[in-house]
Protein backbone atom coordinates (compact mmCIF):
# COMPACT_ATOMS: atom_id res chain seq x y z
CA UNK A 1 0.00 0.00 0.00
CA UNK A 2 1.10 3.32 -1.03
CA UNK A 3 1.56 6.29 1.56
CA UNK A 4 -1.56 7.87 2.98
CA UNK A 5 0.04 11.28 1.67
CA UNK A 6 3.65 12.42 1.62
CA UNK A 7 2.95 14.98 4.64
CA UNK A 8 0.34 15.22 6.92
CA UNK A 9 -0.61 18.04 9.21
CA UNK A 10 -3.18 17.29 12.51
CA UNK A 11 -4.48 19.49 14.65
CA UNK A 12 -5.18 18.86 18.63
CA UNK A 13 -3.00 15.62 18.26
CA UNK A 14 -2.04 15.72 22.56
CA UNK A 15 -4.58 12.94 23.12
CA UNK A 16 -7.54 11.28 21.51
CA UNK A 17 -8.44 10.98 18.29
CA UNK A 18 -5.69 13.11 17.20
CA UNK A 19 -3.01 11.41 18.85
CA UNK A 20 -3.83 8.01 17.52
CA UNK A 21 -3.98 9.14 13.91
CA UNK A 22 -0.88 10.50 14.81
CA UNK A 23 0.55 6.92 16.40
CA UNK A 24 -0.67 4.75 13.76
CA UNK A 25 0.22 7.31 10.15
CA UNK A 26 3.59 6.60 11.76
CA UNK A 27 3.19 3.40 12.29
CA UNK A 28 1.98 2.27 8.86
CA UNK A 29 4.23 0.44 6.56
CA UNK A 30 4.47 3.57 4.40
CA UNK A 31 4.29 6.60 6.91
CA UNK A 32 4.34 9.78 5.34
CA UNK A 33 7.55 11.75 5.45
CA UNK A 34 6.31 13.96 7.44
CA UNK A 35 3.65 14.14 10.06
CA UNK A 36 3.38 17.30 11.70
CA UNK A 37 1.59 16.58 15.17
CA UNK A 38 0.52 19.97 16.34
CA UNK A 39 -0.86 20.53 20.05
CA UNK A 40 -1.39 23.48 22.00
CA UNK A 41 1.58 22.71 24.72
CA UNK A 42 3.91 20.55 22.75
CA UNK A 43 6.16 20.95 25.27
CA UNK A 44 4.62 20.48 28.67
CA UNK A 45 3.46 17.96 30.48
CA UNK A 46 0.20 17.65 28.11
CA UNK A 47 2.37 17.11 25.06
CA UNK A 48 4.42 14.09 26.79
CA UNK A 49 2.38 11.01 25.26
CA UNK A 50 3.00 12.55 21.83
CA UNK A 51 6.81 13.54 22.95
CA UNK A 52 7.19 9.71 23.54
CA UNK A 53 5.85 8.70 20.39
CA UNK A 54 7.89 11.49 18.57
CA UNK A 55 10.94 10.33 20.07
CA UNK A 56 10.17 6.48 18.53
CA UNK A 57 9.77 8.06 14.99
CA UNK A 58 11.77 10.37 12.84
CA UNK A 59 8.75 11.40 10.81
CA UNK A 60 6.79 12.74 13.58
CA UNK A 61 7.66 16.97 13.84
CA UNK A 62 6.06 18.17 17.29
CA UNK A 63 4.56 22.03 16.07
CA UNK A 64 2.67 24.21 18.39
CA UNK A 65 -0.61 25.01 17.31
CA UNK A 66 -3.70 26.95 19.25
CA UNK A 67 -6.29 26.55 16.87
CA UNK A 68 -7.85 30.00 17.86
CA UNK A 69 -4.62 31.65 18.19
CA UNK A 70 -3.55 33.50 14.72
CA UNK A 71 -0.16 34.23 15.74
CA UNK A 72 0.13 30.41 16.72
CA UNK A 73 -1.18 29.24 13.57
CA UNK A 74 1.11 31.74 11.28
CA UNK A 75 4.31 30.50 13.33
CA UNK A 76 3.22 26.68 12.50
CA UNK A 77 2.55 27.43 9.10
CA UNK A 78 6.33 29.34 8.83
CA UNK A 79 7.32 25.65 10.75
CA UNK A 80 5.70 23.66 8.30
CA UNK A 81 6.52 25.62 5.18
CA UNK A 82 10.26 25.67 5.92
CA UNK A 83 10.38 21.69 6.34
CA UNK A 84 8.14 20.89 3.41
CA UNK A 85 10.51 23.37 1.31
CA UNK A 86 8.52 24.16 -2.11
CA UNK A 87 6.51 20.50 -1.98
CA UNK A 88 4.00 21.92 0.27
CA UNK A 89 1.45 20.14 2.58
CA UNK A 90 -0.63 17.28 0.97
CA UNK A 91 -3.32 16.13 3.79
CA UNK A 92 -4.58 19.15 6.60
CA UNK A 93 -6.63 16.52 9.52
CA UNK A 94 -8.88 19.78 11.46
CA UNK A 95 -9.20 17.17 14.46
CA UNK A 96 -9.18 19.80 17.21
CA UNK A 97 -12.13 20.31 18.74
CA UNK A 98 -14.30 21.05 22.52
CA UNK A 99 -17.36 19.89 23.25
CA UNK A 100 -19.94 22.03 24.88
CA UNK A 101 -23.19 20.48 27.48
CA UNK A 102 -25.22 23.35 27.61
CA UNK A 103 -28.99 22.43 27.56
CA UNK A 104 -31.26 25.14 26.76
CA UNK A 105 -31.48 26.69 29.53
CA UNK A 106 -27.97 26.79 30.76
CA UNK A 107 -26.45 28.02 27.36
CA UNK A 108 -24.67 31.58 27.23
CA UNK A 109 -23.53 33.03 24.25
CA UNK A 110 -20.02 33.51 25.23
CA UNK A 111 -19.72 29.91 25.78
CA UNK A 112 -21.30 29.56 22.08
CA UNK A 113 -18.81 31.75 20.82
CA UNK A 114 -15.87 29.99 22.27
CA UNK A 115 -17.10 26.72 20.65
CA UNK A 116 -17.29 28.07 17.46
CA UNK A 117 -14.09 29.57 17.47
CA UNK A 118 -12.51 26.25 17.88
CA UNK A 119 -14.41 24.41 15.76
CA UNK A 120 -15.74 26.21 13.25
CA UNK A 121 -12.80 28.82 12.62
CA UNK A 122 -9.37 26.74 12.69
CA UNK A 123 -6.33 26.92 10.80
CA UNK A 124 -7.56 26.70 7.07
CA UNK A 125 -6.94 29.67 5.84
CA UNK A 126 -3.43 29.87 6.75
CA UNK A 127 -2.11 26.54 5.52
CA UNK A 128 -3.82 27.52 1.87
CA UNK A 129 -1.01 28.03 0.33
CA UNK A 130 0.57 25.12 1.57
CA UNK A 131 -1.95 22.68 0.04
CA UNK A 132 -2.15 24.55 -3.29
CA UNK A 133 1.54 24.13 -3.75
CA UNK A 134 1.30 20.27 -3.02
CA UNK A 135 -2.39 20.50 -5.44
CA UNK A 136 0.57 21.38 -8.08
CA UNK A 137 2.86 18.93 -7.93
CA UNK A 138 4.08 17.35 -11.28
CA UNK A 139 1.73 14.28 -12.13
CA UNK A 140 -1.03 15.25 -10.13
CA UNK A 141 -4.34 14.79 -11.58
CA UNK A 142 -7.69 14.24 -9.82
CA UNK A 143 -8.58 14.79 -6.12
CA UNK A 144 -7.16 12.92 -3.07
CA UNK A 145 -5.56 12.63 0.47
CA UNK A 146 -2.18 12.16 -1.47
CA UNK A 147 -2.57 15.15 -3.68
CA UNK A 148 -4.10 17.26 -1.87
CA UNK A 149 -6.92 17.38 0.55
CA UNK A 150 -8.56 19.35 3.72
CA UNK A 151 -10.30 16.53 6.56
CA UNK A 152 -12.58 18.21 8.86
CA UNK A 153 -13.48 16.02 11.94
CA UNK A 154 -16.60 16.66 12.47
CA UNK A 155 -19.73 14.68 14.46
CA UNK A 156 -23.07 12.81 13.59
CA UNK A 157 -24.71 15.59 16.33
CA UNK A 158 -23.79 17.68 14.08
CA UNK A 159 -26.46 16.54 11.17
CA UNK A 160 -29.40 18.64 10.92
CA UNK A 161 -31.24 16.25 9.32
CA UNK A 162 -30.67 13.66 12.58
CA UNK A 163 -30.68 15.66 15.13
CA UNK A 164 -29.60 12.55 16.81
CA UNK A 165 -29.36 11.44 20.82
CA UNK A 166 -31.96 14.96 21.90
CA UNK A 167 -33.38 15.67 24.72
CA UNK A 168 -31.03 13.59 26.60
CA UNK A 169 -27.65 15.24 25.17
CA UNK A 170 -28.45 19.04 24.84
CA UNK A 171 -25.43 19.99 23.33
CA UNK A 172 -26.70 23.10 21.71
CA UNK A 173 -23.28 25.11 21.31
CA UNK A 174 -21.48 22.04 20.17
CA UNK A 175 -24.36 20.56 17.48
CA UNK A 176 -24.63 24.09 16.04
CA UNK A 177 -20.58 24.31 15.99
CA UNK A 178 -20.50 21.00 13.94
CA UNK A 179 -23.21 22.13 11.71
CA UNK A 180 -21.64 25.49 10.95
CA UNK A 181 -18.18 23.12 9.98
CA UNK A 182 -19.77 21.28 7.84
CA UNK A 183 -21.49 24.05 6.02
CA UNK A 184 -17.93 25.40 5.63
CA UNK A 185 -16.52 22.07 4.41
CA UNK A 186 -19.11 22.02 1.56
CA UNK A 187 -18.41 25.61 0.66
CA UNK A 188 -14.54 24.29 0.52
CA UNK A 189 -15.00 21.72 -1.39
CA UNK A 190 -16.79 23.89 -4.10
CA UNK A 191 -14.40 26.32 -4.14
CA UNK A 192 -10.99 23.82 -4.01
CA UNK A 193 -12.32 21.79 -6.08
CA UNK A 194 -10.82 23.85 -9.30
CA UNK A 195 -7.43 23.79 -7.27
CA UNK A 196 -7.24 20.41 -6.94
CA UNK A 197 -7.68 20.02 -3.26
CA UNK A 198 -10.46 17.87 -1.67
CA UNK A 199 -12.61 18.67 1.18
CA UNK A 200 -14.49 16.01 3.21
CA UNK A 201 -16.53 16.31 6.81
CA UNK A 202 -15.84 12.73 8.95
CA UNK A 203 -18.10 11.51 11.46
CA UNK A 204 -15.26 8.94 14.16
CA UNK A 205 -18.33 7.34 15.33
CA UNK A 206 -18.73 7.40 19.00
CA UNK A 207 -15.36 7.13 20.64
CA UNK A 208 -13.73 6.30 23.95
CA UNK A 209 -11.66 9.69 24.30
CA UNK A 210 -11.62 12.66 27.22
CA UNK A 211 -14.31 13.98 25.16
CA UNK A 212 -16.44 10.81 24.03
CA UNK A 213 -15.94 9.36 27.72
CA UNK A 214 -15.62 5.49 28.85
CA UNK A 215 -19.40 4.99 27.57
CA UNK A 216 -18.54 5.20 24.14
CA UNK A 217 -18.76 1.93 22.21
CA UNK A 218 -15.80 2.37 19.91
CA UNK A 219 -12.02 2.44 21.31
CA UNK A 220 -9.82 4.99 19.64
CA UNK A 221 -7.73 2.18 17.69
CA UNK A 222 -10.58 1.06 15.91
CA UNK A 223 -12.25 4.56 15.21
CA UNK A 224 -8.83 6.01 13.68
CA UNK A 225 -8.07 2.34 11.73
CA UNK A 226 -11.53 3.22 10.07
CA UNK A 227 -11.02 6.82 9.41
CA UNK A 228 -7.16 6.32 7.89
CA UNK A 229 -8.85 3.47 5.32
CA UNK A 230 -11.73 5.81 4.62
CA UNK A 231 -8.91 8.55 3.61
CA UNK A 232 -6.83 6.56 1.36
CA UNK A 233 -10.29 5.10 -0.69
CA UNK A 234 -11.33 9.20 -1.29
CA UNK A 235 -11.50 10.23 -4.54
CA UNK A 236 -12.89 13.25 -7.38
CA UNK A 237 -16.80 12.30 -6.19
CA UNK A 238 -16.25 12.40 -2.41
CA UNK A 239 -15.64 16.25 -2.53
CA UNK A 240 -17.99 17.51 0.04
CA UNK A 241 -19.06 14.26 1.61
CA UNK A 242 -19.99 14.15 5.26
CA UNK A 243 -18.95 10.52 5.98
CA UNK A 244 -18.43 8.32 9.03
CA UNK A 245 -15.21 6.28 10.26
CA UNK A 246 -16.90 3.20 8.17
CA UNK A 247 -17.30 5.02 4.91
CA UNK A 248 -21.50 5.65 5.12
CA UNK A 249 -22.76 8.74 3.72
CA UNK A 250 -24.37 10.97 6.74
CA UNK A 251 -27.04 13.34 6.11
CA UNK A 252 -26.30 17.59 6.51
CA UNK B 1 -59.58 34.81 9.47
CA UNK B 2 -58.72 34.50 12.87
CA UNK B 3 -55.65 36.42 14.18
CA UNK B 4 -52.50 34.88 13.81
CA UNK B 5 -51.73 35.12 17.56
CA UNK B 6 -53.00 37.61 19.89
CA UNK B 7 -49.28 38.69 20.45
CA UNK B 8 -45.93 38.55 18.34
CA UNK B 9 -42.84 40.30 18.73
CA UNK B 10 -40.20 40.46 15.63
CA UNK B 11 -36.65 41.43 16.28
CA UNK B 12 -34.77 43.95 13.71
CA UNK B 13 -37.84 45.86 12.91
CA UNK B 14 -36.14 49.03 11.63
CA UNK B 15 -36.59 48.14 8.18
CA UNK B 16 -36.54 45.34 5.52
CA UNK B 17 -38.52 42.25 6.49
CA UNK B 18 -39.16 42.86 9.81
CA UNK B 19 -40.38 46.22 9.49
CA UNK B 20 -43.31 44.96 6.74
CA UNK B 21 -43.85 41.97 8.99
CA UNK B 22 -45.06 44.41 11.31
CA UNK B 23 -47.04 46.72 8.90
CA UNK B 24 -48.80 43.60 7.11
CA UNK B 25 -49.18 42.24 10.91
CA UNK B 26 -51.05 45.72 12.37
CA UNK B 27 -52.72 46.31 8.83
CA UNK B 28 -54.41 42.43 8.55
CA UNK B 29 -58.23 42.48 9.13
CA UNK B 30 -57.33 40.50 12.50
CA UNK B 31 -54.72 42.21 13.94
CA UNK B 32 -53.07 40.54 16.95
CA UNK B 33 -53.64 43.05 19.93
CA UNK B 34 -49.86 43.28 20.94
CA UNK B 35 -47.17 43.58 18.16
CA UNK B 36 -43.68 44.06 19.99
CA UNK B 37 -41.85 46.05 17.37
CA UNK B 38 -38.31 45.66 18.46
CA UNK B 39 -35.38 47.40 17.28
CA UNK B 40 -31.85 48.73 18.33
CA UNK B 41 -32.70 51.92 18.88
CA UNK B 42 -36.23 52.55 18.74
CA UNK B 43 -36.34 56.41 19.43
CA UNK B 44 -33.57 57.35 17.00
CA UNK B 45 -33.36 57.86 13.32
CA UNK B 46 -33.04 54.38 12.60
CA UNK B 47 -36.17 53.85 14.00
CA UNK B 48 -38.13 57.01 12.35
CA UNK B 49 -40.24 54.00 9.74
CA UNK B 50 -41.43 52.15 12.29
CA UNK B 51 -42.36 55.02 14.95
CA UNK B 52 -44.66 56.33 11.75
CA UNK B 53 -46.30 53.26 11.73
CA UNK B 54 -46.63 52.99 15.54
CA UNK B 55 -48.50 56.33 15.34
CA UNK B 56 -51.08 54.95 13.50
CA UNK B 57 -51.98 51.40 14.71
CA UNK B 58 -52.20 50.93 18.59
CA UNK B 59 -51.40 47.64 18.44
CA UNK B 60 -47.94 48.30 17.94
CA UNK B 61 -45.50 48.80 20.86
CA UNK B 62 -41.82 49.64 19.96
CA UNK B 63 -39.17 48.25 22.24
CA UNK B 64 -35.69 48.45 22.66
CA UNK B 65 -33.84 44.53 21.98
CA UNK B 66 -30.22 44.55 20.61
CA UNK B 67 -30.02 40.74 19.81
CA UNK B 68 -26.27 40.62 20.75
CA UNK B 69 -26.65 43.28 24.23
CA UNK B 70 -27.89 40.38 27.07
CA UNK B 71 -29.17 43.98 29.35
CA UNK B 72 -30.94 44.95 26.81
CA UNK B 73 -33.11 41.44 25.99
CA UNK B 74 -33.59 41.51 29.80
CA UNK B 75 -34.82 45.13 29.37
CA UNK B 76 -37.22 43.79 26.35
CA UNK B 77 -38.87 40.68 28.34
CA UNK B 78 -39.46 43.04 31.85
CA UNK B 79 -41.38 45.68 29.49
CA UNK B 80 -43.07 42.63 27.19
CA UNK B 81 -44.33 40.57 30.36
CA UNK B 82 -45.57 43.54 31.92
CA UNK B 83 -47.62 44.15 29.01
CA UNK B 84 -48.88 40.70 28.59
CA UNK B 85 -49.91 40.21 32.04
CA UNK B 86 -49.68 36.76 32.32
CA UNK B 87 -51.40 36.08 28.91
CA UNK B 88 -47.63 34.96 27.82
CA UNK B 89 -46.21 35.41 24.34
CA UNK B 90 -47.76 34.10 21.54
CA UNK B 91 -45.20 34.11 18.90
CA UNK B 92 -41.54 35.07 18.43
CA UNK B 93 -40.47 35.96 15.37
CA UNK B 94 -36.45 35.86 15.35
CA UNK B 95 -35.71 38.04 12.18
CA UNK B 96 -32.72 40.65 13.19
CA UNK B 97 -29.34 39.33 11.25
CA UNK B 98 -26.61 40.52 9.65
CA UNK B 99 -24.91 39.65 6.46
CA UNK B 100 -21.18 39.23 5.45
CA UNK B 101 -19.30 38.58 2.01
CA UNK B 102 -16.15 37.08 3.46
CA UNK B 103 -14.47 35.13 0.90
CA UNK B 104 -12.45 32.31 2.00
CA UNK B 105 -9.44 34.71 1.78
CA UNK B 106 -10.79 37.97 3.46
CA UNK B 107 -12.32 35.29 6.31
CA UNK B 108 -11.50 36.87 9.70
CA UNK B 109 -12.48 34.93 12.47
CA UNK B 110 -13.77 37.86 14.90
CA UNK B 111 -16.30 38.71 11.77
CA UNK B 112 -17.35 35.29 11.70
CA UNK B 113 -17.60 35.58 15.72
CA UNK B 114 -19.72 38.42 15.43
CA UNK B 115 -22.33 37.14 12.43
CA UNK B 116 -22.65 34.16 14.65
CA UNK B 117 -23.55 36.12 17.85
CA UNK B 118 -26.07 38.05 16.23
CA UNK B 119 -27.73 35.03 13.72
CA UNK B 120 -27.38 32.20 16.09
CA UNK B 121 -28.12 32.99 19.49
CA UNK B 122 -30.80 35.64 19.59
CA UNK B 123 -32.93 36.34 22.67
CA UNK B 124 -35.25 33.15 22.66
CA UNK B 125 -33.43 31.98 26.11
CA UNK B 126 -35.00 34.95 27.78
CA UNK B 127 -38.31 34.68 26.12
CA UNK B 128 -38.89 31.44 27.03
CA UNK B 129 -40.94 31.42 30.22
CA UNK B 130 -43.00 33.64 28.40
CA UNK B 131 -43.61 31.29 25.73
CA UNK B 132 -44.05 28.77 27.98
CA UNK B 133 -46.88 30.30 29.51
CA UNK B 134 -48.91 31.15 26.63
CA UNK B 135 -48.81 27.79 25.91
CA UNK B 136 -50.44 26.91 28.74
CA UNK B 137 -53.58 29.38 27.95
CA UNK B 138 -56.33 27.53 28.43
CA UNK B 139 -58.27 25.34 25.68
CA UNK B 140 -55.04 25.04 23.81
CA UNK B 141 -54.04 21.86 22.26
CA UNK B 142 -51.49 20.94 19.06
CA UNK B 143 -49.03 23.27 17.61
CA UNK B 144 -49.54 26.80 16.17
CA UNK B 145 -48.51 30.00 15.83
CA UNK B 146 -51.71 31.29 17.51
CA UNK B 147 -50.84 29.11 20.56
CA UNK B 148 -46.73 29.56 21.00
CA UNK B 149 -44.05 29.53 18.40
CA UNK B 150 -40.48 30.50 17.90
CA UNK B 151 -39.69 31.51 14.07
CA UNK B 152 -36.34 31.98 13.13
CA UNK B 153 -36.12 34.06 10.00
CA UNK B 154 -32.85 31.67 8.28
CA UNK B 155 -31.91 32.02 4.57
CA UNK B 156 -31.61 29.07 1.42
CA UNK B 157 -27.44 30.18 1.51
CA UNK B 158 -27.83 28.45 4.76
CA UNK B 159 -28.41 25.00 3.10
CA UNK B 160 -25.69 22.92 3.18
CA UNK B 161 -27.16 20.46 0.83
CA UNK B 162 -28.04 22.74 -1.93
CA UNK B 163 -24.92 24.90 -1.14
CA UNK B 164 -26.45 27.48 -3.18
CA UNK B 165 -24.28 29.99 -5.91
CA UNK B 166 -21.36 29.29 -4.53
CA UNK B 167 -18.18 30.30 -5.53
CA UNK B 168 -19.96 33.70 -6.70
CA UNK B 169 -21.32 34.73 -3.78
CA UNK B 170 -18.99 33.05 -0.70
CA UNK B 171 -20.41 34.77 2.21
CA UNK B 172 -19.13 31.67 4.40
CA UNK B 173 -19.39 33.52 8.05
CA UNK B 174 -23.25 34.04 6.97
CA UNK B 175 -23.61 30.76 5.55
CA UNK B 176 -22.28 29.10 8.46
CA UNK B 177 -24.31 31.17 10.87
CA UNK B 178 -27.76 30.24 9.30
CA UNK B 179 -26.42 26.21 8.84
CA UNK B 180 -25.99 26.82 12.93
CA UNK B 181 -29.01 28.58 13.35
CA UNK B 182 -31.38 25.95 11.70
CA UNK B 183 -29.37 23.12 13.79
CA UNK B 184 -30.67 25.28 16.35
CA UNK B 185 -34.09 25.88 15.32
CA UNK B 186 -34.47 21.63 14.74
CA UNK B 187 -32.90 21.19 18.58
CA UNK B 188 -35.44 23.57 19.95
CA UNK B 189 -38.40 21.55 17.69
CA UNK B 190 -37.65 18.86 19.39
CA UNK B 191 -37.09 20.11 23.09
CA UNK B 192 -40.13 22.18 23.05
CA UNK B 193 -42.96 20.24 21.23
CA UNK B 194 -43.70 18.74 24.58
CA UNK B 195 -44.37 22.37 26.06
CA UNK B 196 -46.79 23.12 23.48
CA UNK B 197 -43.82 25.53 21.51
CA UNK B 198 -43.97 25.11 17.52
CA UNK B 199 -40.56 26.10 16.17
CA UNK B 200 -39.48 27.01 12.72
CA UNK B 201 -37.17 28.43 10.06
CA UNK B 202 -38.72 30.25 7.04
CA UNK B 203 -36.38 31.22 4.21
CA UNK B 204 -38.14 34.66 2.84
CA UNK B 205 -36.62 34.34 -0.39
CA UNK B 206 -34.11 36.50 -2.10
CA UNK B 207 -35.78 40.23 -1.23
CA UNK B 208 -35.06 43.81 -1.97
CA UNK B 209 -33.86 44.88 1.36
CA UNK B 210 -30.85 46.38 2.11
CA UNK B 211 -29.38 43.13 2.60
CA UNK B 212 -31.26 41.77 -0.43
CA UNK B 213 -30.01 44.77 -2.80
CA UNK B 214 -31.92 46.25 -5.72
CA UNK B 215 -30.78 42.71 -7.89
CA UNK B 216 -33.47 40.76 -5.58
CA UNK B 217 -36.20 39.26 -7.46
CA UNK B 218 -38.58 39.27 -4.27
CA UNK B 219 -40.73 42.51 -3.23
CA UNK B 220 -40.42 42.99 0.47
CA UNK B 221 -44.35 42.92 0.69
CA UNK B 222 -44.86 39.48 -1.86
CA UNK B 223 -42.18 37.94 0.86
CA UNK B 224 -44.36 39.40 3.76
CA UNK B 225 -47.58 38.15 2.78
CA UNK B 226 -45.76 35.04 1.49
CA UNK B 227 -44.12 34.22 5.60
CA UNK B 228 -47.76 34.93 7.21
CA UNK B 229 -49.42 32.87 5.21
CA UNK B 230 -47.40 30.05 5.62
CA UNK B 231 -47.48 30.49 9.79
CA UNK B 232 -51.32 30.58 9.93
CA UNK B 233 -50.49 27.43 8.03
CA UNK B 234 -48.32 25.93 10.25
CA UNK B 235 -49.72 22.93 12.68
CA UNK B 236 -47.86 20.27 14.55
CA UNK B 237 -46.62 18.34 11.45
CA UNK B 238 -44.26 21.48 11.07
CA UNK B 239 -42.60 21.34 13.84
CA UNK B 240 -38.74 21.42 12.91
CA UNK B 241 -39.17 22.01 9.91
CA UNK B 242 -37.21 24.36 7.14
CA UNK B 243 -39.47 25.98 4.59
CA UNK B 244 -39.86 29.44 1.82
CA UNK B 245 -41.70 32.08 1.92
CA UNK B 246 -44.39 29.99 -0.28
CA UNK B 247 -44.10 26.81 1.75
CA UNK B 248 -41.96 25.01 0.26
CA UNK B 249 -39.67 22.21 2.20
CA UNK B 250 -35.65 23.45 1.86
CA UNK B 251 -33.21 20.92 2.67
CA UNK B 252 -30.72 21.03 5.38
N1 LIG C 1 -14.93 11.25 20.87
C1 LIG C 1 -16.04 11.21 20.19
O1 LIG C 1 -16.93 10.38 20.47
C2 LIG C 1 -16.25 12.14 19.04
C3 LIG C 1 -17.44 11.98 18.30
C4 LIG C 1 -17.66 12.82 17.20
C5 LIG C 1 -16.72 13.77 16.87
N2 LIG C 1 -15.58 13.92 17.60
C6 LIG C 1 -14.62 14.95 17.18
O2 LIG C 1 -13.35 14.41 17.08
C7 LIG C 1 -12.34 15.41 17.33
C8 LIG C 1 -11.37 14.90 18.37
O3 LIG C 1 -12.10 14.59 19.54
P1 LIG C 1 -11.54 13.67 20.73
O4 LIG C 1 -12.62 12.74 21.09
O5 LIG C 1 -10.21 13.16 20.40
O6 LIG C 1 -11.47 14.81 21.88
P2 LIG C 1 -10.48 14.99 23.12
O7 LIG C 1 -10.03 13.68 23.61
O8 LIG C 1 -11.21 15.92 24.04
O9 LIG C 1 -9.23 15.75 22.46
C9 LIG C 1 -9.44 17.02 21.91
C10 LIG C 1 -8.13 17.48 21.32
O10 LIG C 1 -8.36 18.79 20.73
C11 LIG C 1 -7.37 19.65 21.27
N3 LIG C 1 -7.81 21.05 21.29
C12 LIG C 1 -8.89 21.60 21.88
N4 LIG C 1 -8.89 22.92 21.70
C13 LIG C 1 -7.78 23.22 20.98
C14 LIG C 1 -7.24 24.42 20.48
N5 LIG C 1 -7.82 25.61 20.68
N6 LIG C 1 -6.09 24.34 19.78
C15 LIG C 1 -5.48 23.15 19.56
N7 LIG C 1 -5.94 21.99 20.01
C16 LIG C 1 -7.09 22.04 20.73
C17 LIG C 1 -7.05 19.12 22.65
O11 LIG C 1 -5.80 19.63 23.07
P3 LIG C 1 -5.40 19.86 24.63
O12 LIG C 1 -4.84 18.52 25.09
O13 LIG C 1 -4.40 20.95 24.56
O14 LIG C 1 -6.66 20.22 25.38
C18 LIG C 1 -7.05 17.63 22.37
O15 LIG C 1 -5.84 17.22 21.78
C19 LIG C 1 -13.12 16.67 17.78
O16 LIG C 1 -13.24 17.55 16.70
C20 LIG C 1 -14.47 16.10 18.17
O17 LIG C 1 -15.50 17.06 18.04
C21 LIG C 1 -15.32 13.12 18.69
N1 LIG D 1 -33.15 40.04 2.07
C1 LIG D 1 -32.94 38.81 1.69
O1 LIG D 1 -32.82 38.52 0.48
C2 LIG D 1 -32.85 37.70 2.69
C3 LIG D 1 -32.70 36.38 2.20
C4 LIG D 1 -32.63 35.34 3.11
C5 LIG D 1 -32.71 35.60 4.46
N2 LIG D 1 -32.83 36.87 4.92
C6 LIG D 1 -32.90 37.07 6.39
O2 LIG D 1 -34.02 37.87 6.71
C7 LIG D 1 -33.75 38.61 7.91
C8 LIG D 1 -34.06 40.08 7.68
O3 LIG D 1 -33.24 40.52 6.63
P1 LIG D 1 -33.48 41.87 5.81
O4 LIG D 1 -33.30 41.54 4.39
O5 LIG D 1 -34.71 42.54 6.26
O6 LIG D 1 -32.18 42.69 6.29
P2 LIG D 1 -31.91 44.23 6.51
O7 LIG D 1 -32.74 45.03 5.59
O8 LIG D 1 -30.44 44.38 6.49
O9 LIG D 1 -32.45 44.45 8.01
C9 LIG D 1 -31.83 43.78 9.06
C10 LIG D 1 -32.55 44.12 10.33
O10 LIG D 1 -31.90 43.42 11.41
C11 LIG D 1 -31.61 44.38 12.39
N3 LIG D 1 -30.46 43.99 13.21
C12 LIG D 1 -29.19 43.68 12.83
N4 LIG D 1 -28.43 43.41 13.90
C13 LIG D 1 -29.22 43.56 14.98
C14 LIG D 1 -29.03 43.43 16.37
N5 LIG D 1 -27.83 43.09 16.89
N6 LIG D 1 -30.08 43.64 17.19
C15 LIG D 1 -31.28 43.97 16.70
N7 LIG D 1 -31.53 44.14 15.40
C16 LIG D 1 -30.51 43.93 14.55
C17 LIG D 1 -31.36 45.68 11.66
O11 LIG D 1 -31.49 46.76 12.58
P3 LIG D 1 -30.73 48.18 12.40
O12 LIG D 1 -31.63 49.01 11.52
O13 LIG D 1 -30.59 48.66 13.80
O14 LIG D 1 -29.39 47.89 11.73
C18 LIG D 1 -32.49 45.61 10.64
O15 LIG D 1 -33.71 45.97 11.21
C19 LIG D 1 -32.30 38.33 8.27
O16 LIG D 1 -32.24 37.34 9.29
C20 LIG D 1 -31.73 37.81 6.98
O17 LIG D 1 -30.60 36.95 7.20
C21 LIG D 1 -32.89 37.92 4.07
Amino acid sequence: MAALARSVLVTGSSRGIGLELVRQLAASPQPPQHIFATCRDPKGPRGKALQELAAQHASIKLVQLDTVNLPSIQGAMQAVGSHLKDQGLNLLINNAGISSHATLHSLDSQEMLDVFATNVVGPLQEFLPLLEQAAKGVGKEGLSCSRAAVINVSSKLGSIGLCLGLPEAPMYPYRASKAAQNMVTRCLAVELQDKGILCVAIHPGWVKTDMGTEKAPLTVEHSVRGILTVLASLSQDASGAFLDWDGNSVPW
